[in-house]
This record gives C-alpha cells, sequence and structure tokens, in this order.
C-alpha cells in the first residue's frame, strides 16, 4: 500500500476549490467570490474561504478550503472511533454549501475531506470522507435522477456496490430525525473510507470532487430561469429552516469544526442568509410544496 | 425532608402558564395565544403548547407546559449524572420564549422544570431546575439593571448567596462559545436543585416563576413605543441568528427534547419566525450595534 500524499492532497483541493468557484461564477452574473484567508489559532494551519453573497443567481455560497493541524481530535471526529481518542491531527479539505435565491434551484452541498490521525511510535491512521447532496424546495423528479446519475457515475469506475452503498449512507447521515425528514433527495456520502489502499482511494475523492459540478450546473442551468413569487419565496425560506436545524444539530463537519477551535464564520457560511420558521406549519395536501413532503424527503431509489 | 409532590408542581406549573399568558397577551393588541395539547408518543403525558405569532408587539411567543413519563432518561439529561443513565423519569416544565417584533424590546426566555428520576428498589432521585435570562438588540443599562433586580429579589428569601451564585451559572450556561458571546444580560440559572429539600426547593421555583413577569413586563412596557427603522430590524434579525445557534448547539432543554421524543413543534417553537445570516459582518466601532458587543455579551456584575 501506498504512503498518504498530504501535498498531492492539498494540490488538488486547492484546484478543486478554484474550478468550484469559477464554475459557479459562470452562471453568476451579478456577484463575486470574495476571498478571505485565515490561520488555525488553535493548532498549525488555516484555511482559503471564498464566500459569494447578494448574487442575482446565488443569494449566498460558500466554498471553503481548509488544512488544520491540532494536538487532539476532537469528540466530533473520535464518537465512532474510540481508539483514536487524543490523538493528533491534520484535516484537510474543501467544503461548500450554495443557497441559491430562486426556490426553484434546489440548495447543494459537497464536501472532500482528509484526515491523518498520528500518535507517537504508532503508524499514522488515515481515511477520506465526502460525498455531495441536493436540497430542492419546488423539486423535479428528472433532476433527482440525473443528479443520482452523476453520483453513480463519479462510483462506478470503483466497483458496482460503490454507489448503493455511498447512496444510502447519505440517506440515512443527511436525515432530519426529530422531523422525520431527510434533508433532501441526497446523492453521495462516505466516512472513514481507506479500504483500498491511498492511491484508489485518493482517485475516488478526486472522481467525487470533479462530479459536483458536473451534477449540479445543469440543474442550476435548467432551474434559474423559472419565474416565481412570493408564496414560493416563503416556503424556500421555510425550508431552509430545517437546514439550519440540521447543520447545527446533526453535522459532523459543523460539530467538528466548532468543536476544534475553526473559523466560526467559515463553518458557518453554510447557514442560509435568511431562514423562517412558522410554528406548526404543514403544506396544504396536494399542493407543490406537499409534494415536496410526500416524494422527496425519503429515501428513495431515483435510478 | 419532605416527600417530592408532583401534583401541586403541576398544578403550579399549569397556573403559572395561565398567568404568564394573560400577562403578555394584555401587552399585545392584535393577536392571542393559540393552544394545542398534545400526548407523549414516546411514553405517557403529552404537553399544553400556547402559541402566540403575528402579533404587533409579539412577533412570536411560545409558553408551553409539558408532562412527560418516560423510561429511559436521554443522554442530555444524564451527561453530568452517570449514576442515573438508564432510570425511568418523569419531567414537568413550563418552558417559553418571547420574540417581540420591535428590536428594542429584548427577548426573553425562562423555565421552570422539575425532574423524578426513578428506578426499582432505590429512592427516587429528583431535582428543580430553572431560571430566565434576557437577550436585547439595543440595549439599555438601567433594563439590565431592573432585571438582575428581579432576579435578586427572586432569590433573597432563599439567602444572599443564590442569586450571586444563580446569576454566574446564567452566564456560564447562555455563553456561545463558539462566538465568545454571551446569548445576552443573563439573569437565573440553576439545575440539580435538591439540596434544600423538597418544600423549600418548591418554594424556590415559584419564586423564580413567578418573578419572570415582574421582570419582564416593565421592560415591554417601556420600550415597546420606540420608533425603529429598516437598520433595527436588520440586527434584531441578523442577531436572532445567534438565538438559533445557542438553542441548537449548546441548549440543554431543547437537546433533551429532541432526544427524549418530545413533540418537536413545541420544542422548536423557541426558534425566532425570522433569522439572518451575513458573512463576517461585524459592527462599526462606536455604533449603537457596537455596544450590545462591548458592553453586553460579556458577564457583567449589574447589581
Amino acid at each position: 500500500m501506498s504512503a498518504p500524499d498530504i501535498n498531492a492532497v492539498k494540490a488538488y483541493l486547492l484546484d478543486l476549490q478554484d474550478r468550484i468557484c469559477q464554475g459557479l461564477e459562470g452562471e453568476e452574473p451579478e456577484a463575486r467570490f470574495q476571498e478571505d484567508n485565515w490561520t488555525y489559532d488553535s493548532g498549525i494551519g488555516g484555511g482559503r474561504t471564498r464566500v459569494l453573497a447578494g448574487g442575482k443567481l446565488l443569494e449566498q455560497g460558500g466554498v471553503n478550503f481548509s488544512h488544520v493541524i491540532g494536538n487532539t481530535l476532537p469528540p466530533s471526529a473520535t464518537a465512532h472511533r474510540a481508539d483514536l481518542a487524543g490523538r493528533g491531527f491534520q484535516a484537510l479539505g474543501v467544503s461548500l454549501v450554495i443557497h441559491p435565491r430562486n426556490p426553484y434551484v434546489p440548495t447543494s452541498h459537497a464536501n472532500v475531506r482528509f484526515f491523518i490521525a498520528e500518535k507517537e511510535n504508532e503508524p499514522p491512521v488515515w481515511w477520506f470522507g465526502g460525498g455531495f447532496d441536493l436540497t430542492p424546495y419546488y423539486p423535479f423528479e428528472e433532476d433527482a435522477v440525473a443528479w443520482h446519475r452523476a453520483a453513480r457515475d463519479a462510483c462506478l469506475p470503483f466497483g458496482e456496490s460503490v454507489y448503493p452503498r455511498f447512496k444510502q449512507w447519505c440517506d440515512e447521515y443527511f436525515y432530519l430525525k426529530h422531523r422525520q425528514e431527510t434533508r433532501g433527495v441526497g446523492g453521495l456520502f462516505f466516512d472513514d473510507m481507506n479500504e483500498w489502499g491511498f492511491d484508489r482511494c485518493f482517485d475516488f475523492l478526486r472522481s467525487v470532487g470533479d462530479h459536483y459540478l458536473r451534477a449540479y450546473l445543469p440543474i442550476v442551468q435548467k432551474r434559474k430561469g423559472t419565474p416565481y413569487g412570493e408564496r414560493e419565496r416563503d416556503f424556500q425560506l421555510y425550508r431552509r429552516g430545517r437546514y439550519v436545524e440540521f447543520n447545527l444539530v446533526y453535522d459532523r463537519g459543523t460539530l467538528f469544526g466548532l468543536q476544534s477551535g475553526g473559523r466560526t464564520e467559515s463553518i458557518l457560511m453554510s447557514l442560509p442568509p435568511v431562514a423562517h420558521w412558522r410554528y406548526n406549519w404543514k403544506p396544504e395536501p396536494g399542493s407543490a410544496e406537499d409534494n415536496l413532503y410526500q416524494n422527496f424527503l425519503k429515501p428513495r431509489e431515483w435510478l
């Protein structure tokens, strides 16, 4: 098995961040990503945060690179890996969340990450994680199918069983237990990935990273011109409350970031610029909003 | 020591809910509390949720009573009490969060609760908890002082040391570590309270419950007519994001509710109807908004 090459991972991630920002800016007529470089106060390293706010297409989008080196893995990273508690670590990743203005354009999220947990006199433990998932407001079945086709395409060179496995993991991970709803239509999620050796795992990470824009841009292009009114906007803002709930209550990456003393503004760029809560609101049966609940917020086989 | 009297606690809590709703409605010209009764699907019991939405004064307010009986205390309740893990429990409480529309009127929160953890062949373990805290947007020193005076008045019959102790606990509890900010100007917070025996502890709970309206209504009356514009409203909505962050990331009551299978809509009525996030926003030095950060979001001795 080949040794992990942190520099190669880092170079890929920085390039991926560039390409994703360029791809999104290509659809956005009015605003541009602003870059903030930061240093990791709780250890060594830092990040390159890029946020685009107040665009015509993108109400807010954040595409963040970070590479942090710390003395102790925080609880969120060792909850399932008690053997790694107390180890020093390096964590590298690109994480992004895109909140479009038009309620017909889904919110999307992607993340690719690499961890090494180190301890004196022991071999380092490393793993990859990542994936991408889609959160529509006014959903289209053909968009969900196309999204999952891209997810399957990303996995297929690595075996027939990879897409079904990580598609299911995604359904399980992006689940709001207290709402009994999935966050959206899912996609891919994987973690603790080292079973194929470093080179092949890194190939897989690249495949997932490279397929995000291929999956998302066609949907953006198809839906961004759809007219909408106050009703659709209200529903989008209401549903964004679920995005906030998921990220603050459940999301491992958010908790890892906050617990490891990461840069709060970079971590919480995943939250939407505006979110609404309405006590005990339910969609009218048979309405377009109800269609989301009935047909898209439960795990489904899309392909 | 007298045995715990659950029925007496329940009767007090239901009456307290009534009185608080009436007191708040007395200030609200346009809207009324709506009541929803629910049953606890994960065990026995249920609750009486009262929410007022879309008022002129109260953009949203929820005043909830609940009494739930379950088989296993959830992790949020036993994190600091490992000896109680796995016990059956009863939990009774009134919990409220008031989000006024006018940014000059602070948000307020109060909670009074009683727990019994039961196990066969062992004496039951019981405790009270509760408190109230204030979250201003455009703060006034005299309001913070008056609020803390009411808090001290609630505690004084129980000893000189009670207010300082629970005031400090409140500062520590309502703290957003990832922002290095208190949630507001604090007040009182206590938990695991059984050291005075049941009768005196229950007296203390009543004193805290009864002082909430005495603390809050004068501030509401004084500030509700203050004119405001878009700038103040924007800042209020931005700061409400912090309220969401606290309740979903840190709040023990919210986590207890969600983990114990409580009614989600009743638990999350604490979230504001509208919240904004703005990447990397900071107040202009010397501005009214900066005054909040500089002088009110750090623990202070108000009396």
